[in-house]
């Protein structure tokens, strides 16, 4: 059974992830490693997740002693020289930071000078769904996208060749900004309010463009930040080349996803709710009547589907186990789920 | 001083009013009325506004005997009827439902048939900053236009000359979908969620087209439902007939709203917990470099600006009053606040 | 493999029953029934459960030919009746209800008459953890206890001996109310507002009084309403009959817990949140300085341990099934759990 | 009109005491004052409370040279020495830190050596409610209680001949742990959460015992965080020396706050939303049937009655202004208001 270590597991993602590894069937979670909290049991920070393993400080020598593969869920910039001392020791890596999303120039116009830009190249778009299956199942390193991209690109990808361009609308929960404690994840901040934020642009957009690159469409994207703890929902409007019904979007999102185990089609808007807590994104696609307006929606769990689970899902491609074990909830692809009967009533109007 | 009656004050829109028209200082609250609740004191159903006046069945002549003027917050299509009672008796009247706010084929193909059309000429659509100042100075019946239009129409105004296209992807809190109990309401369903509705077409749709009509560019318009109570937030995706600077957007804004004192432009994206209980409404448009778009963002408070405390601002239109009086904080027009320091650390990164 | 029935599915309680049987390796989930949404897939009601199976109206013969139990989550005073049918056709029944948790004259001065009340006698109080394990392990009829006893008799149970009286304010979460859409559920009453309840006497108060009978202390029992959907705590304020010492606390509750799945004893106070959508109760008692006064909280899911999971407990027991099967996490006894490093910082001052 | 400056303007409760104190029709607002804020407009920080003056760093002399009065909204222990500056220079002065809350030997007992000792006499504890309001007219210096306290006292004060002993189950929003970024007071931390915490000794117990002492009854004191931004709930369970009827409560409590602008005695448990953004306290109390005990609610912001809104209360008696000047909603007292009618339905049952 493959052996795994988290490294980074004190915060949300990584937390996360070494809950996730240590109730998988085919996986052994053999350690899991902090900067700042080594010493405390991982259950003393997060007593939901009861792993009970010790936090380490961090020593690539020992991480690889033990374990054959790593997620490593450190802040972007810190993550890539550990990344590279874990790959120079043989291990597999799912890396969940924007060190390993992007190609070079990207990445420095987004982020800065990259800390490992020899690996760059051997990094390979951990999004299964959107064509990158294969390249991940041969992969030694895998980047988990972000979670904005996560749902953003699953609504978008069965649109690629017909849009002109597109709006992508974002509302995360409070999760996505990580266990630091700062005015913005205060409890008084955000209770009761939602704003956009990062206007002049997100750095997560970068990652929009080079999955979309060559498709020729501009799109915007806007993310705001909501009084929720997980869940992520991308709202997206395309205008399409050229006019397409209901029909043929919905046509275009069963070819795209007729069979994958984690997008599940849905008849009416999803909410978030509907997937807390699964690597599940819910999507529905249709046509605005008015405009003729493609308009499609992506529900995720931002800490899930969009981090630690789908950063599980990778790694059991890498290691050539079935890429839905130890995942819970699995789409019921082809039957897209009809309307929600206890949603159906009057909201503001 | 002007006697004042709220008819549907059950409702929390209806409440409202009459919490506002209580504390005006040049107005006299002389009666409420409910449906099925005659016979409570308004402050049994909401303490918090604390009118103790006794709500009454609502009886056209009582009414008119003691109030000059009227605020009907009844639901779309059981206004109508009342409202002509009040007309025909001499009261002023500001509707806060649909059933004047459109010409009689908008509505018609929105809500069905209209149950006063003979009234629908005489009405004036009540949101005096996009140009509608003077006419409801003059009216006798004036319509307070929806929660989302008011937030939507204010942000895309200024833009409406240079508009290509637009997408409107408008969140609102639960109390926008009014005090009855449904499974929508329902604690459980709303909290830690979000998700878009009526994608089909929401009805506020066909006040967009009506106030921007003529300019010839297409609104997509999604609406959300947020787990907050009160605040709505429209994020409006403008693309524009040609390139347009940040400062020429800001231009725009600045020609549209100086000296409006309930429009307060920011240079931050607004949250609505800043215009909470307040006729505020705070924009922030900029230009997205990556696109050329432009984004403008307005954030008020359903229940206030959205509805009662605009009902207020037209009734002191037509009354001759101050436009501020009574309802509170002002905008500082002209002066654009910075950037809130307490809100710019790092976010869904 | 004993195959199942949910009687009353469309409710949250009897929901998650379905969802619990359906992913419990030993048990097959046969039959989901509902009073008025038969004819739905019980993922349409409830996405996140993830159950296809369609609800059926109730027929006590169509579910016994299937069935060779039966979890019944309807309303008190509608389950009797049919609990009867099930047990004529000789299925092992877990009662949700209140039906028969309580001897007939409690049962009675709380409910009103009783309509099956020659079963009253057979039925067995379904809270293993304080003495009734045995008799639920042959019991044909078991009751599930209500959410709040649940909490407060794991909570007061170890201290029965020496306790004079004791204090119980409970706090709940929203989804205790049920899934009808109410004044009182409604998210505008819940959101940023606490409250109590049924001063006047909740009949919860019957299950403490019958199951600490004879122990000579009069218990207080207040409810509140807290603003989240699922989560509950008991805090217990007990005066001892003498001096005990947090040491002598300590021991009182390892003695009554050790050993026990799913009892976690802590030493700090519990947060709801960390027993989510688990079958734990996690406790944590200790001696306040000032007074002597014990302190004892408890902290569950009142849907999971406080309904539905504790429900599939009891049933695992009464098919000679592992008490833990099917249902998760399990706690980590005789271990307390030390202070958790993420809770120390300074609150409310 | 007196000229008052807020000194430590920059948190939660200073900033809302410069809000009120701003729109206070007989108080001038003439500085701010913040210890690294300084610099900002307070408005920048604070957009809802739209004063737009700018923070200074403080100045003894400069403040003095302006101001007649000033409220100090400094933490524990940093109060005393800036409050003794400004008593130097002859303001009078309310603290809303502990600082001058207890006597010397309590106070150093809970917070260990005071900086300005010889102050300690001269200062009032500013609860008028509870004996003390002539004493707060003749003050210089009064110390604003605790929100705890608060809440509690007004509670307990109509009690204090016939108790036995109380229990005190306080539960408060997470405004009370004031603006610092925590863990505490981290979103996710929070939301659908609940927990008791400090029960090893909080330090506001000290301001019961010394307020309630020679009364001779023990008080337990257990605070809880909830997931709400606003509002303080003590629930209190007194057992009473002797048999009391409801009636016998009722009318401890009329002729305890009969008259009393601020306190609302209700007859069904308060929410806490009843009273948010309002100086009031609504408490109800009745007797419990089955044990006998007394049990009275009190609901209140915590940042209002609970803090800010309750030092302008004193500073104005403190000015010879009338008490209620600038505060908005008064009680109507002598008719506790009836059960609402939109919380009488079924809850967790």
């Amino acid at each position: 059974m493959p052996s795994v270590a988290v490294v980074g597991a004190a915060g949300f993602a990584g937390a996360l992830c070494a809950a996730i590894v240590e109730r998988h069937p085919s996986l052994d979670l053999v350690a899991v490693t902090a900067r700042s909290d080594a010493g405390l049991r991982l259950d003393q920070l997060y007593p939901r997740h009861r792993v009970s393993l010790e936090l380490e400080a961090f020593d690539a020598d020992r991480v690889a002693e033990r374990a054959e593969a790593a997620l490593v869920a450190y802040p972007h910039g810190a993550a890539a020289p550990v990344v590279a001392q874990l790959r120079e020791r043989g291990l597999k890596v799912v890396d969940l930071s924007a060190d390993f999303r992007l190609e070079r120039v990207r990445y420095e116009a987004a982020y800065g000078p990259h800390a490992a830009p020899a690996l760059l190249g051997a990094s390979v778009y951990g999004l299964p769904e959107i064509g990158h299956r294969e390249a991940v199942r041969g992969a030694d390193l895998v980047a988990g996208p972000g979670c904005y991209p996560t749902a953003a690109l699953l609504a978008l990808w069965p649109l690629r060749e017909v849009a002109a361009d597109a709006v992508v609308d974002a509302k995360s929960g409070v999760s996505g900004a990580g266990r630091e404690a700062t005015g913005t994840t205060h409890f008084v901040s955000v209770a009761e309010n939602v704003n956009a934020y990062k206007v002049e642009g997100h750095r997560h957009r970068a990652e929009l463009d080079q999955e979309l690159a060559g498709r020729g469409f501009p799109v915007t994207f806007t993310p705001h930040l909501l009084p929720i703890d997980q869940g992520l929902l991308a709202s997206c409007y395309v205008t399409p080349k050229h006019a397409l019904s209901a029909a043929d979007v919905r046509e275009l999102f069963l070819d795209a996803y007729a069979g994958e185990p984690f997008v599940e089609l849905v008849e009416s808007p999803p909410g978030v709710r509907d997937v807390r807590e699964t690597n599940l994104c819910r999507v529905c696609a249709t046509v605005e009547p008015a405009t003729g307006r493609v308009l499609a929606f992506a529900a995720i769990d931002n800490l899930w589907k969009g981090a630690a689970s789908q950063a599980v899902q990778d790694l059991n491609l890498m290691l050539g186990l079935r890429e839905e074990e130890g995942l819970g909830a699995v789409a019921t692809t082809g039957t897209p789920a009809p309307v929600r009967a206890a949603r159906t009533e009057e909201v503001p109007s």
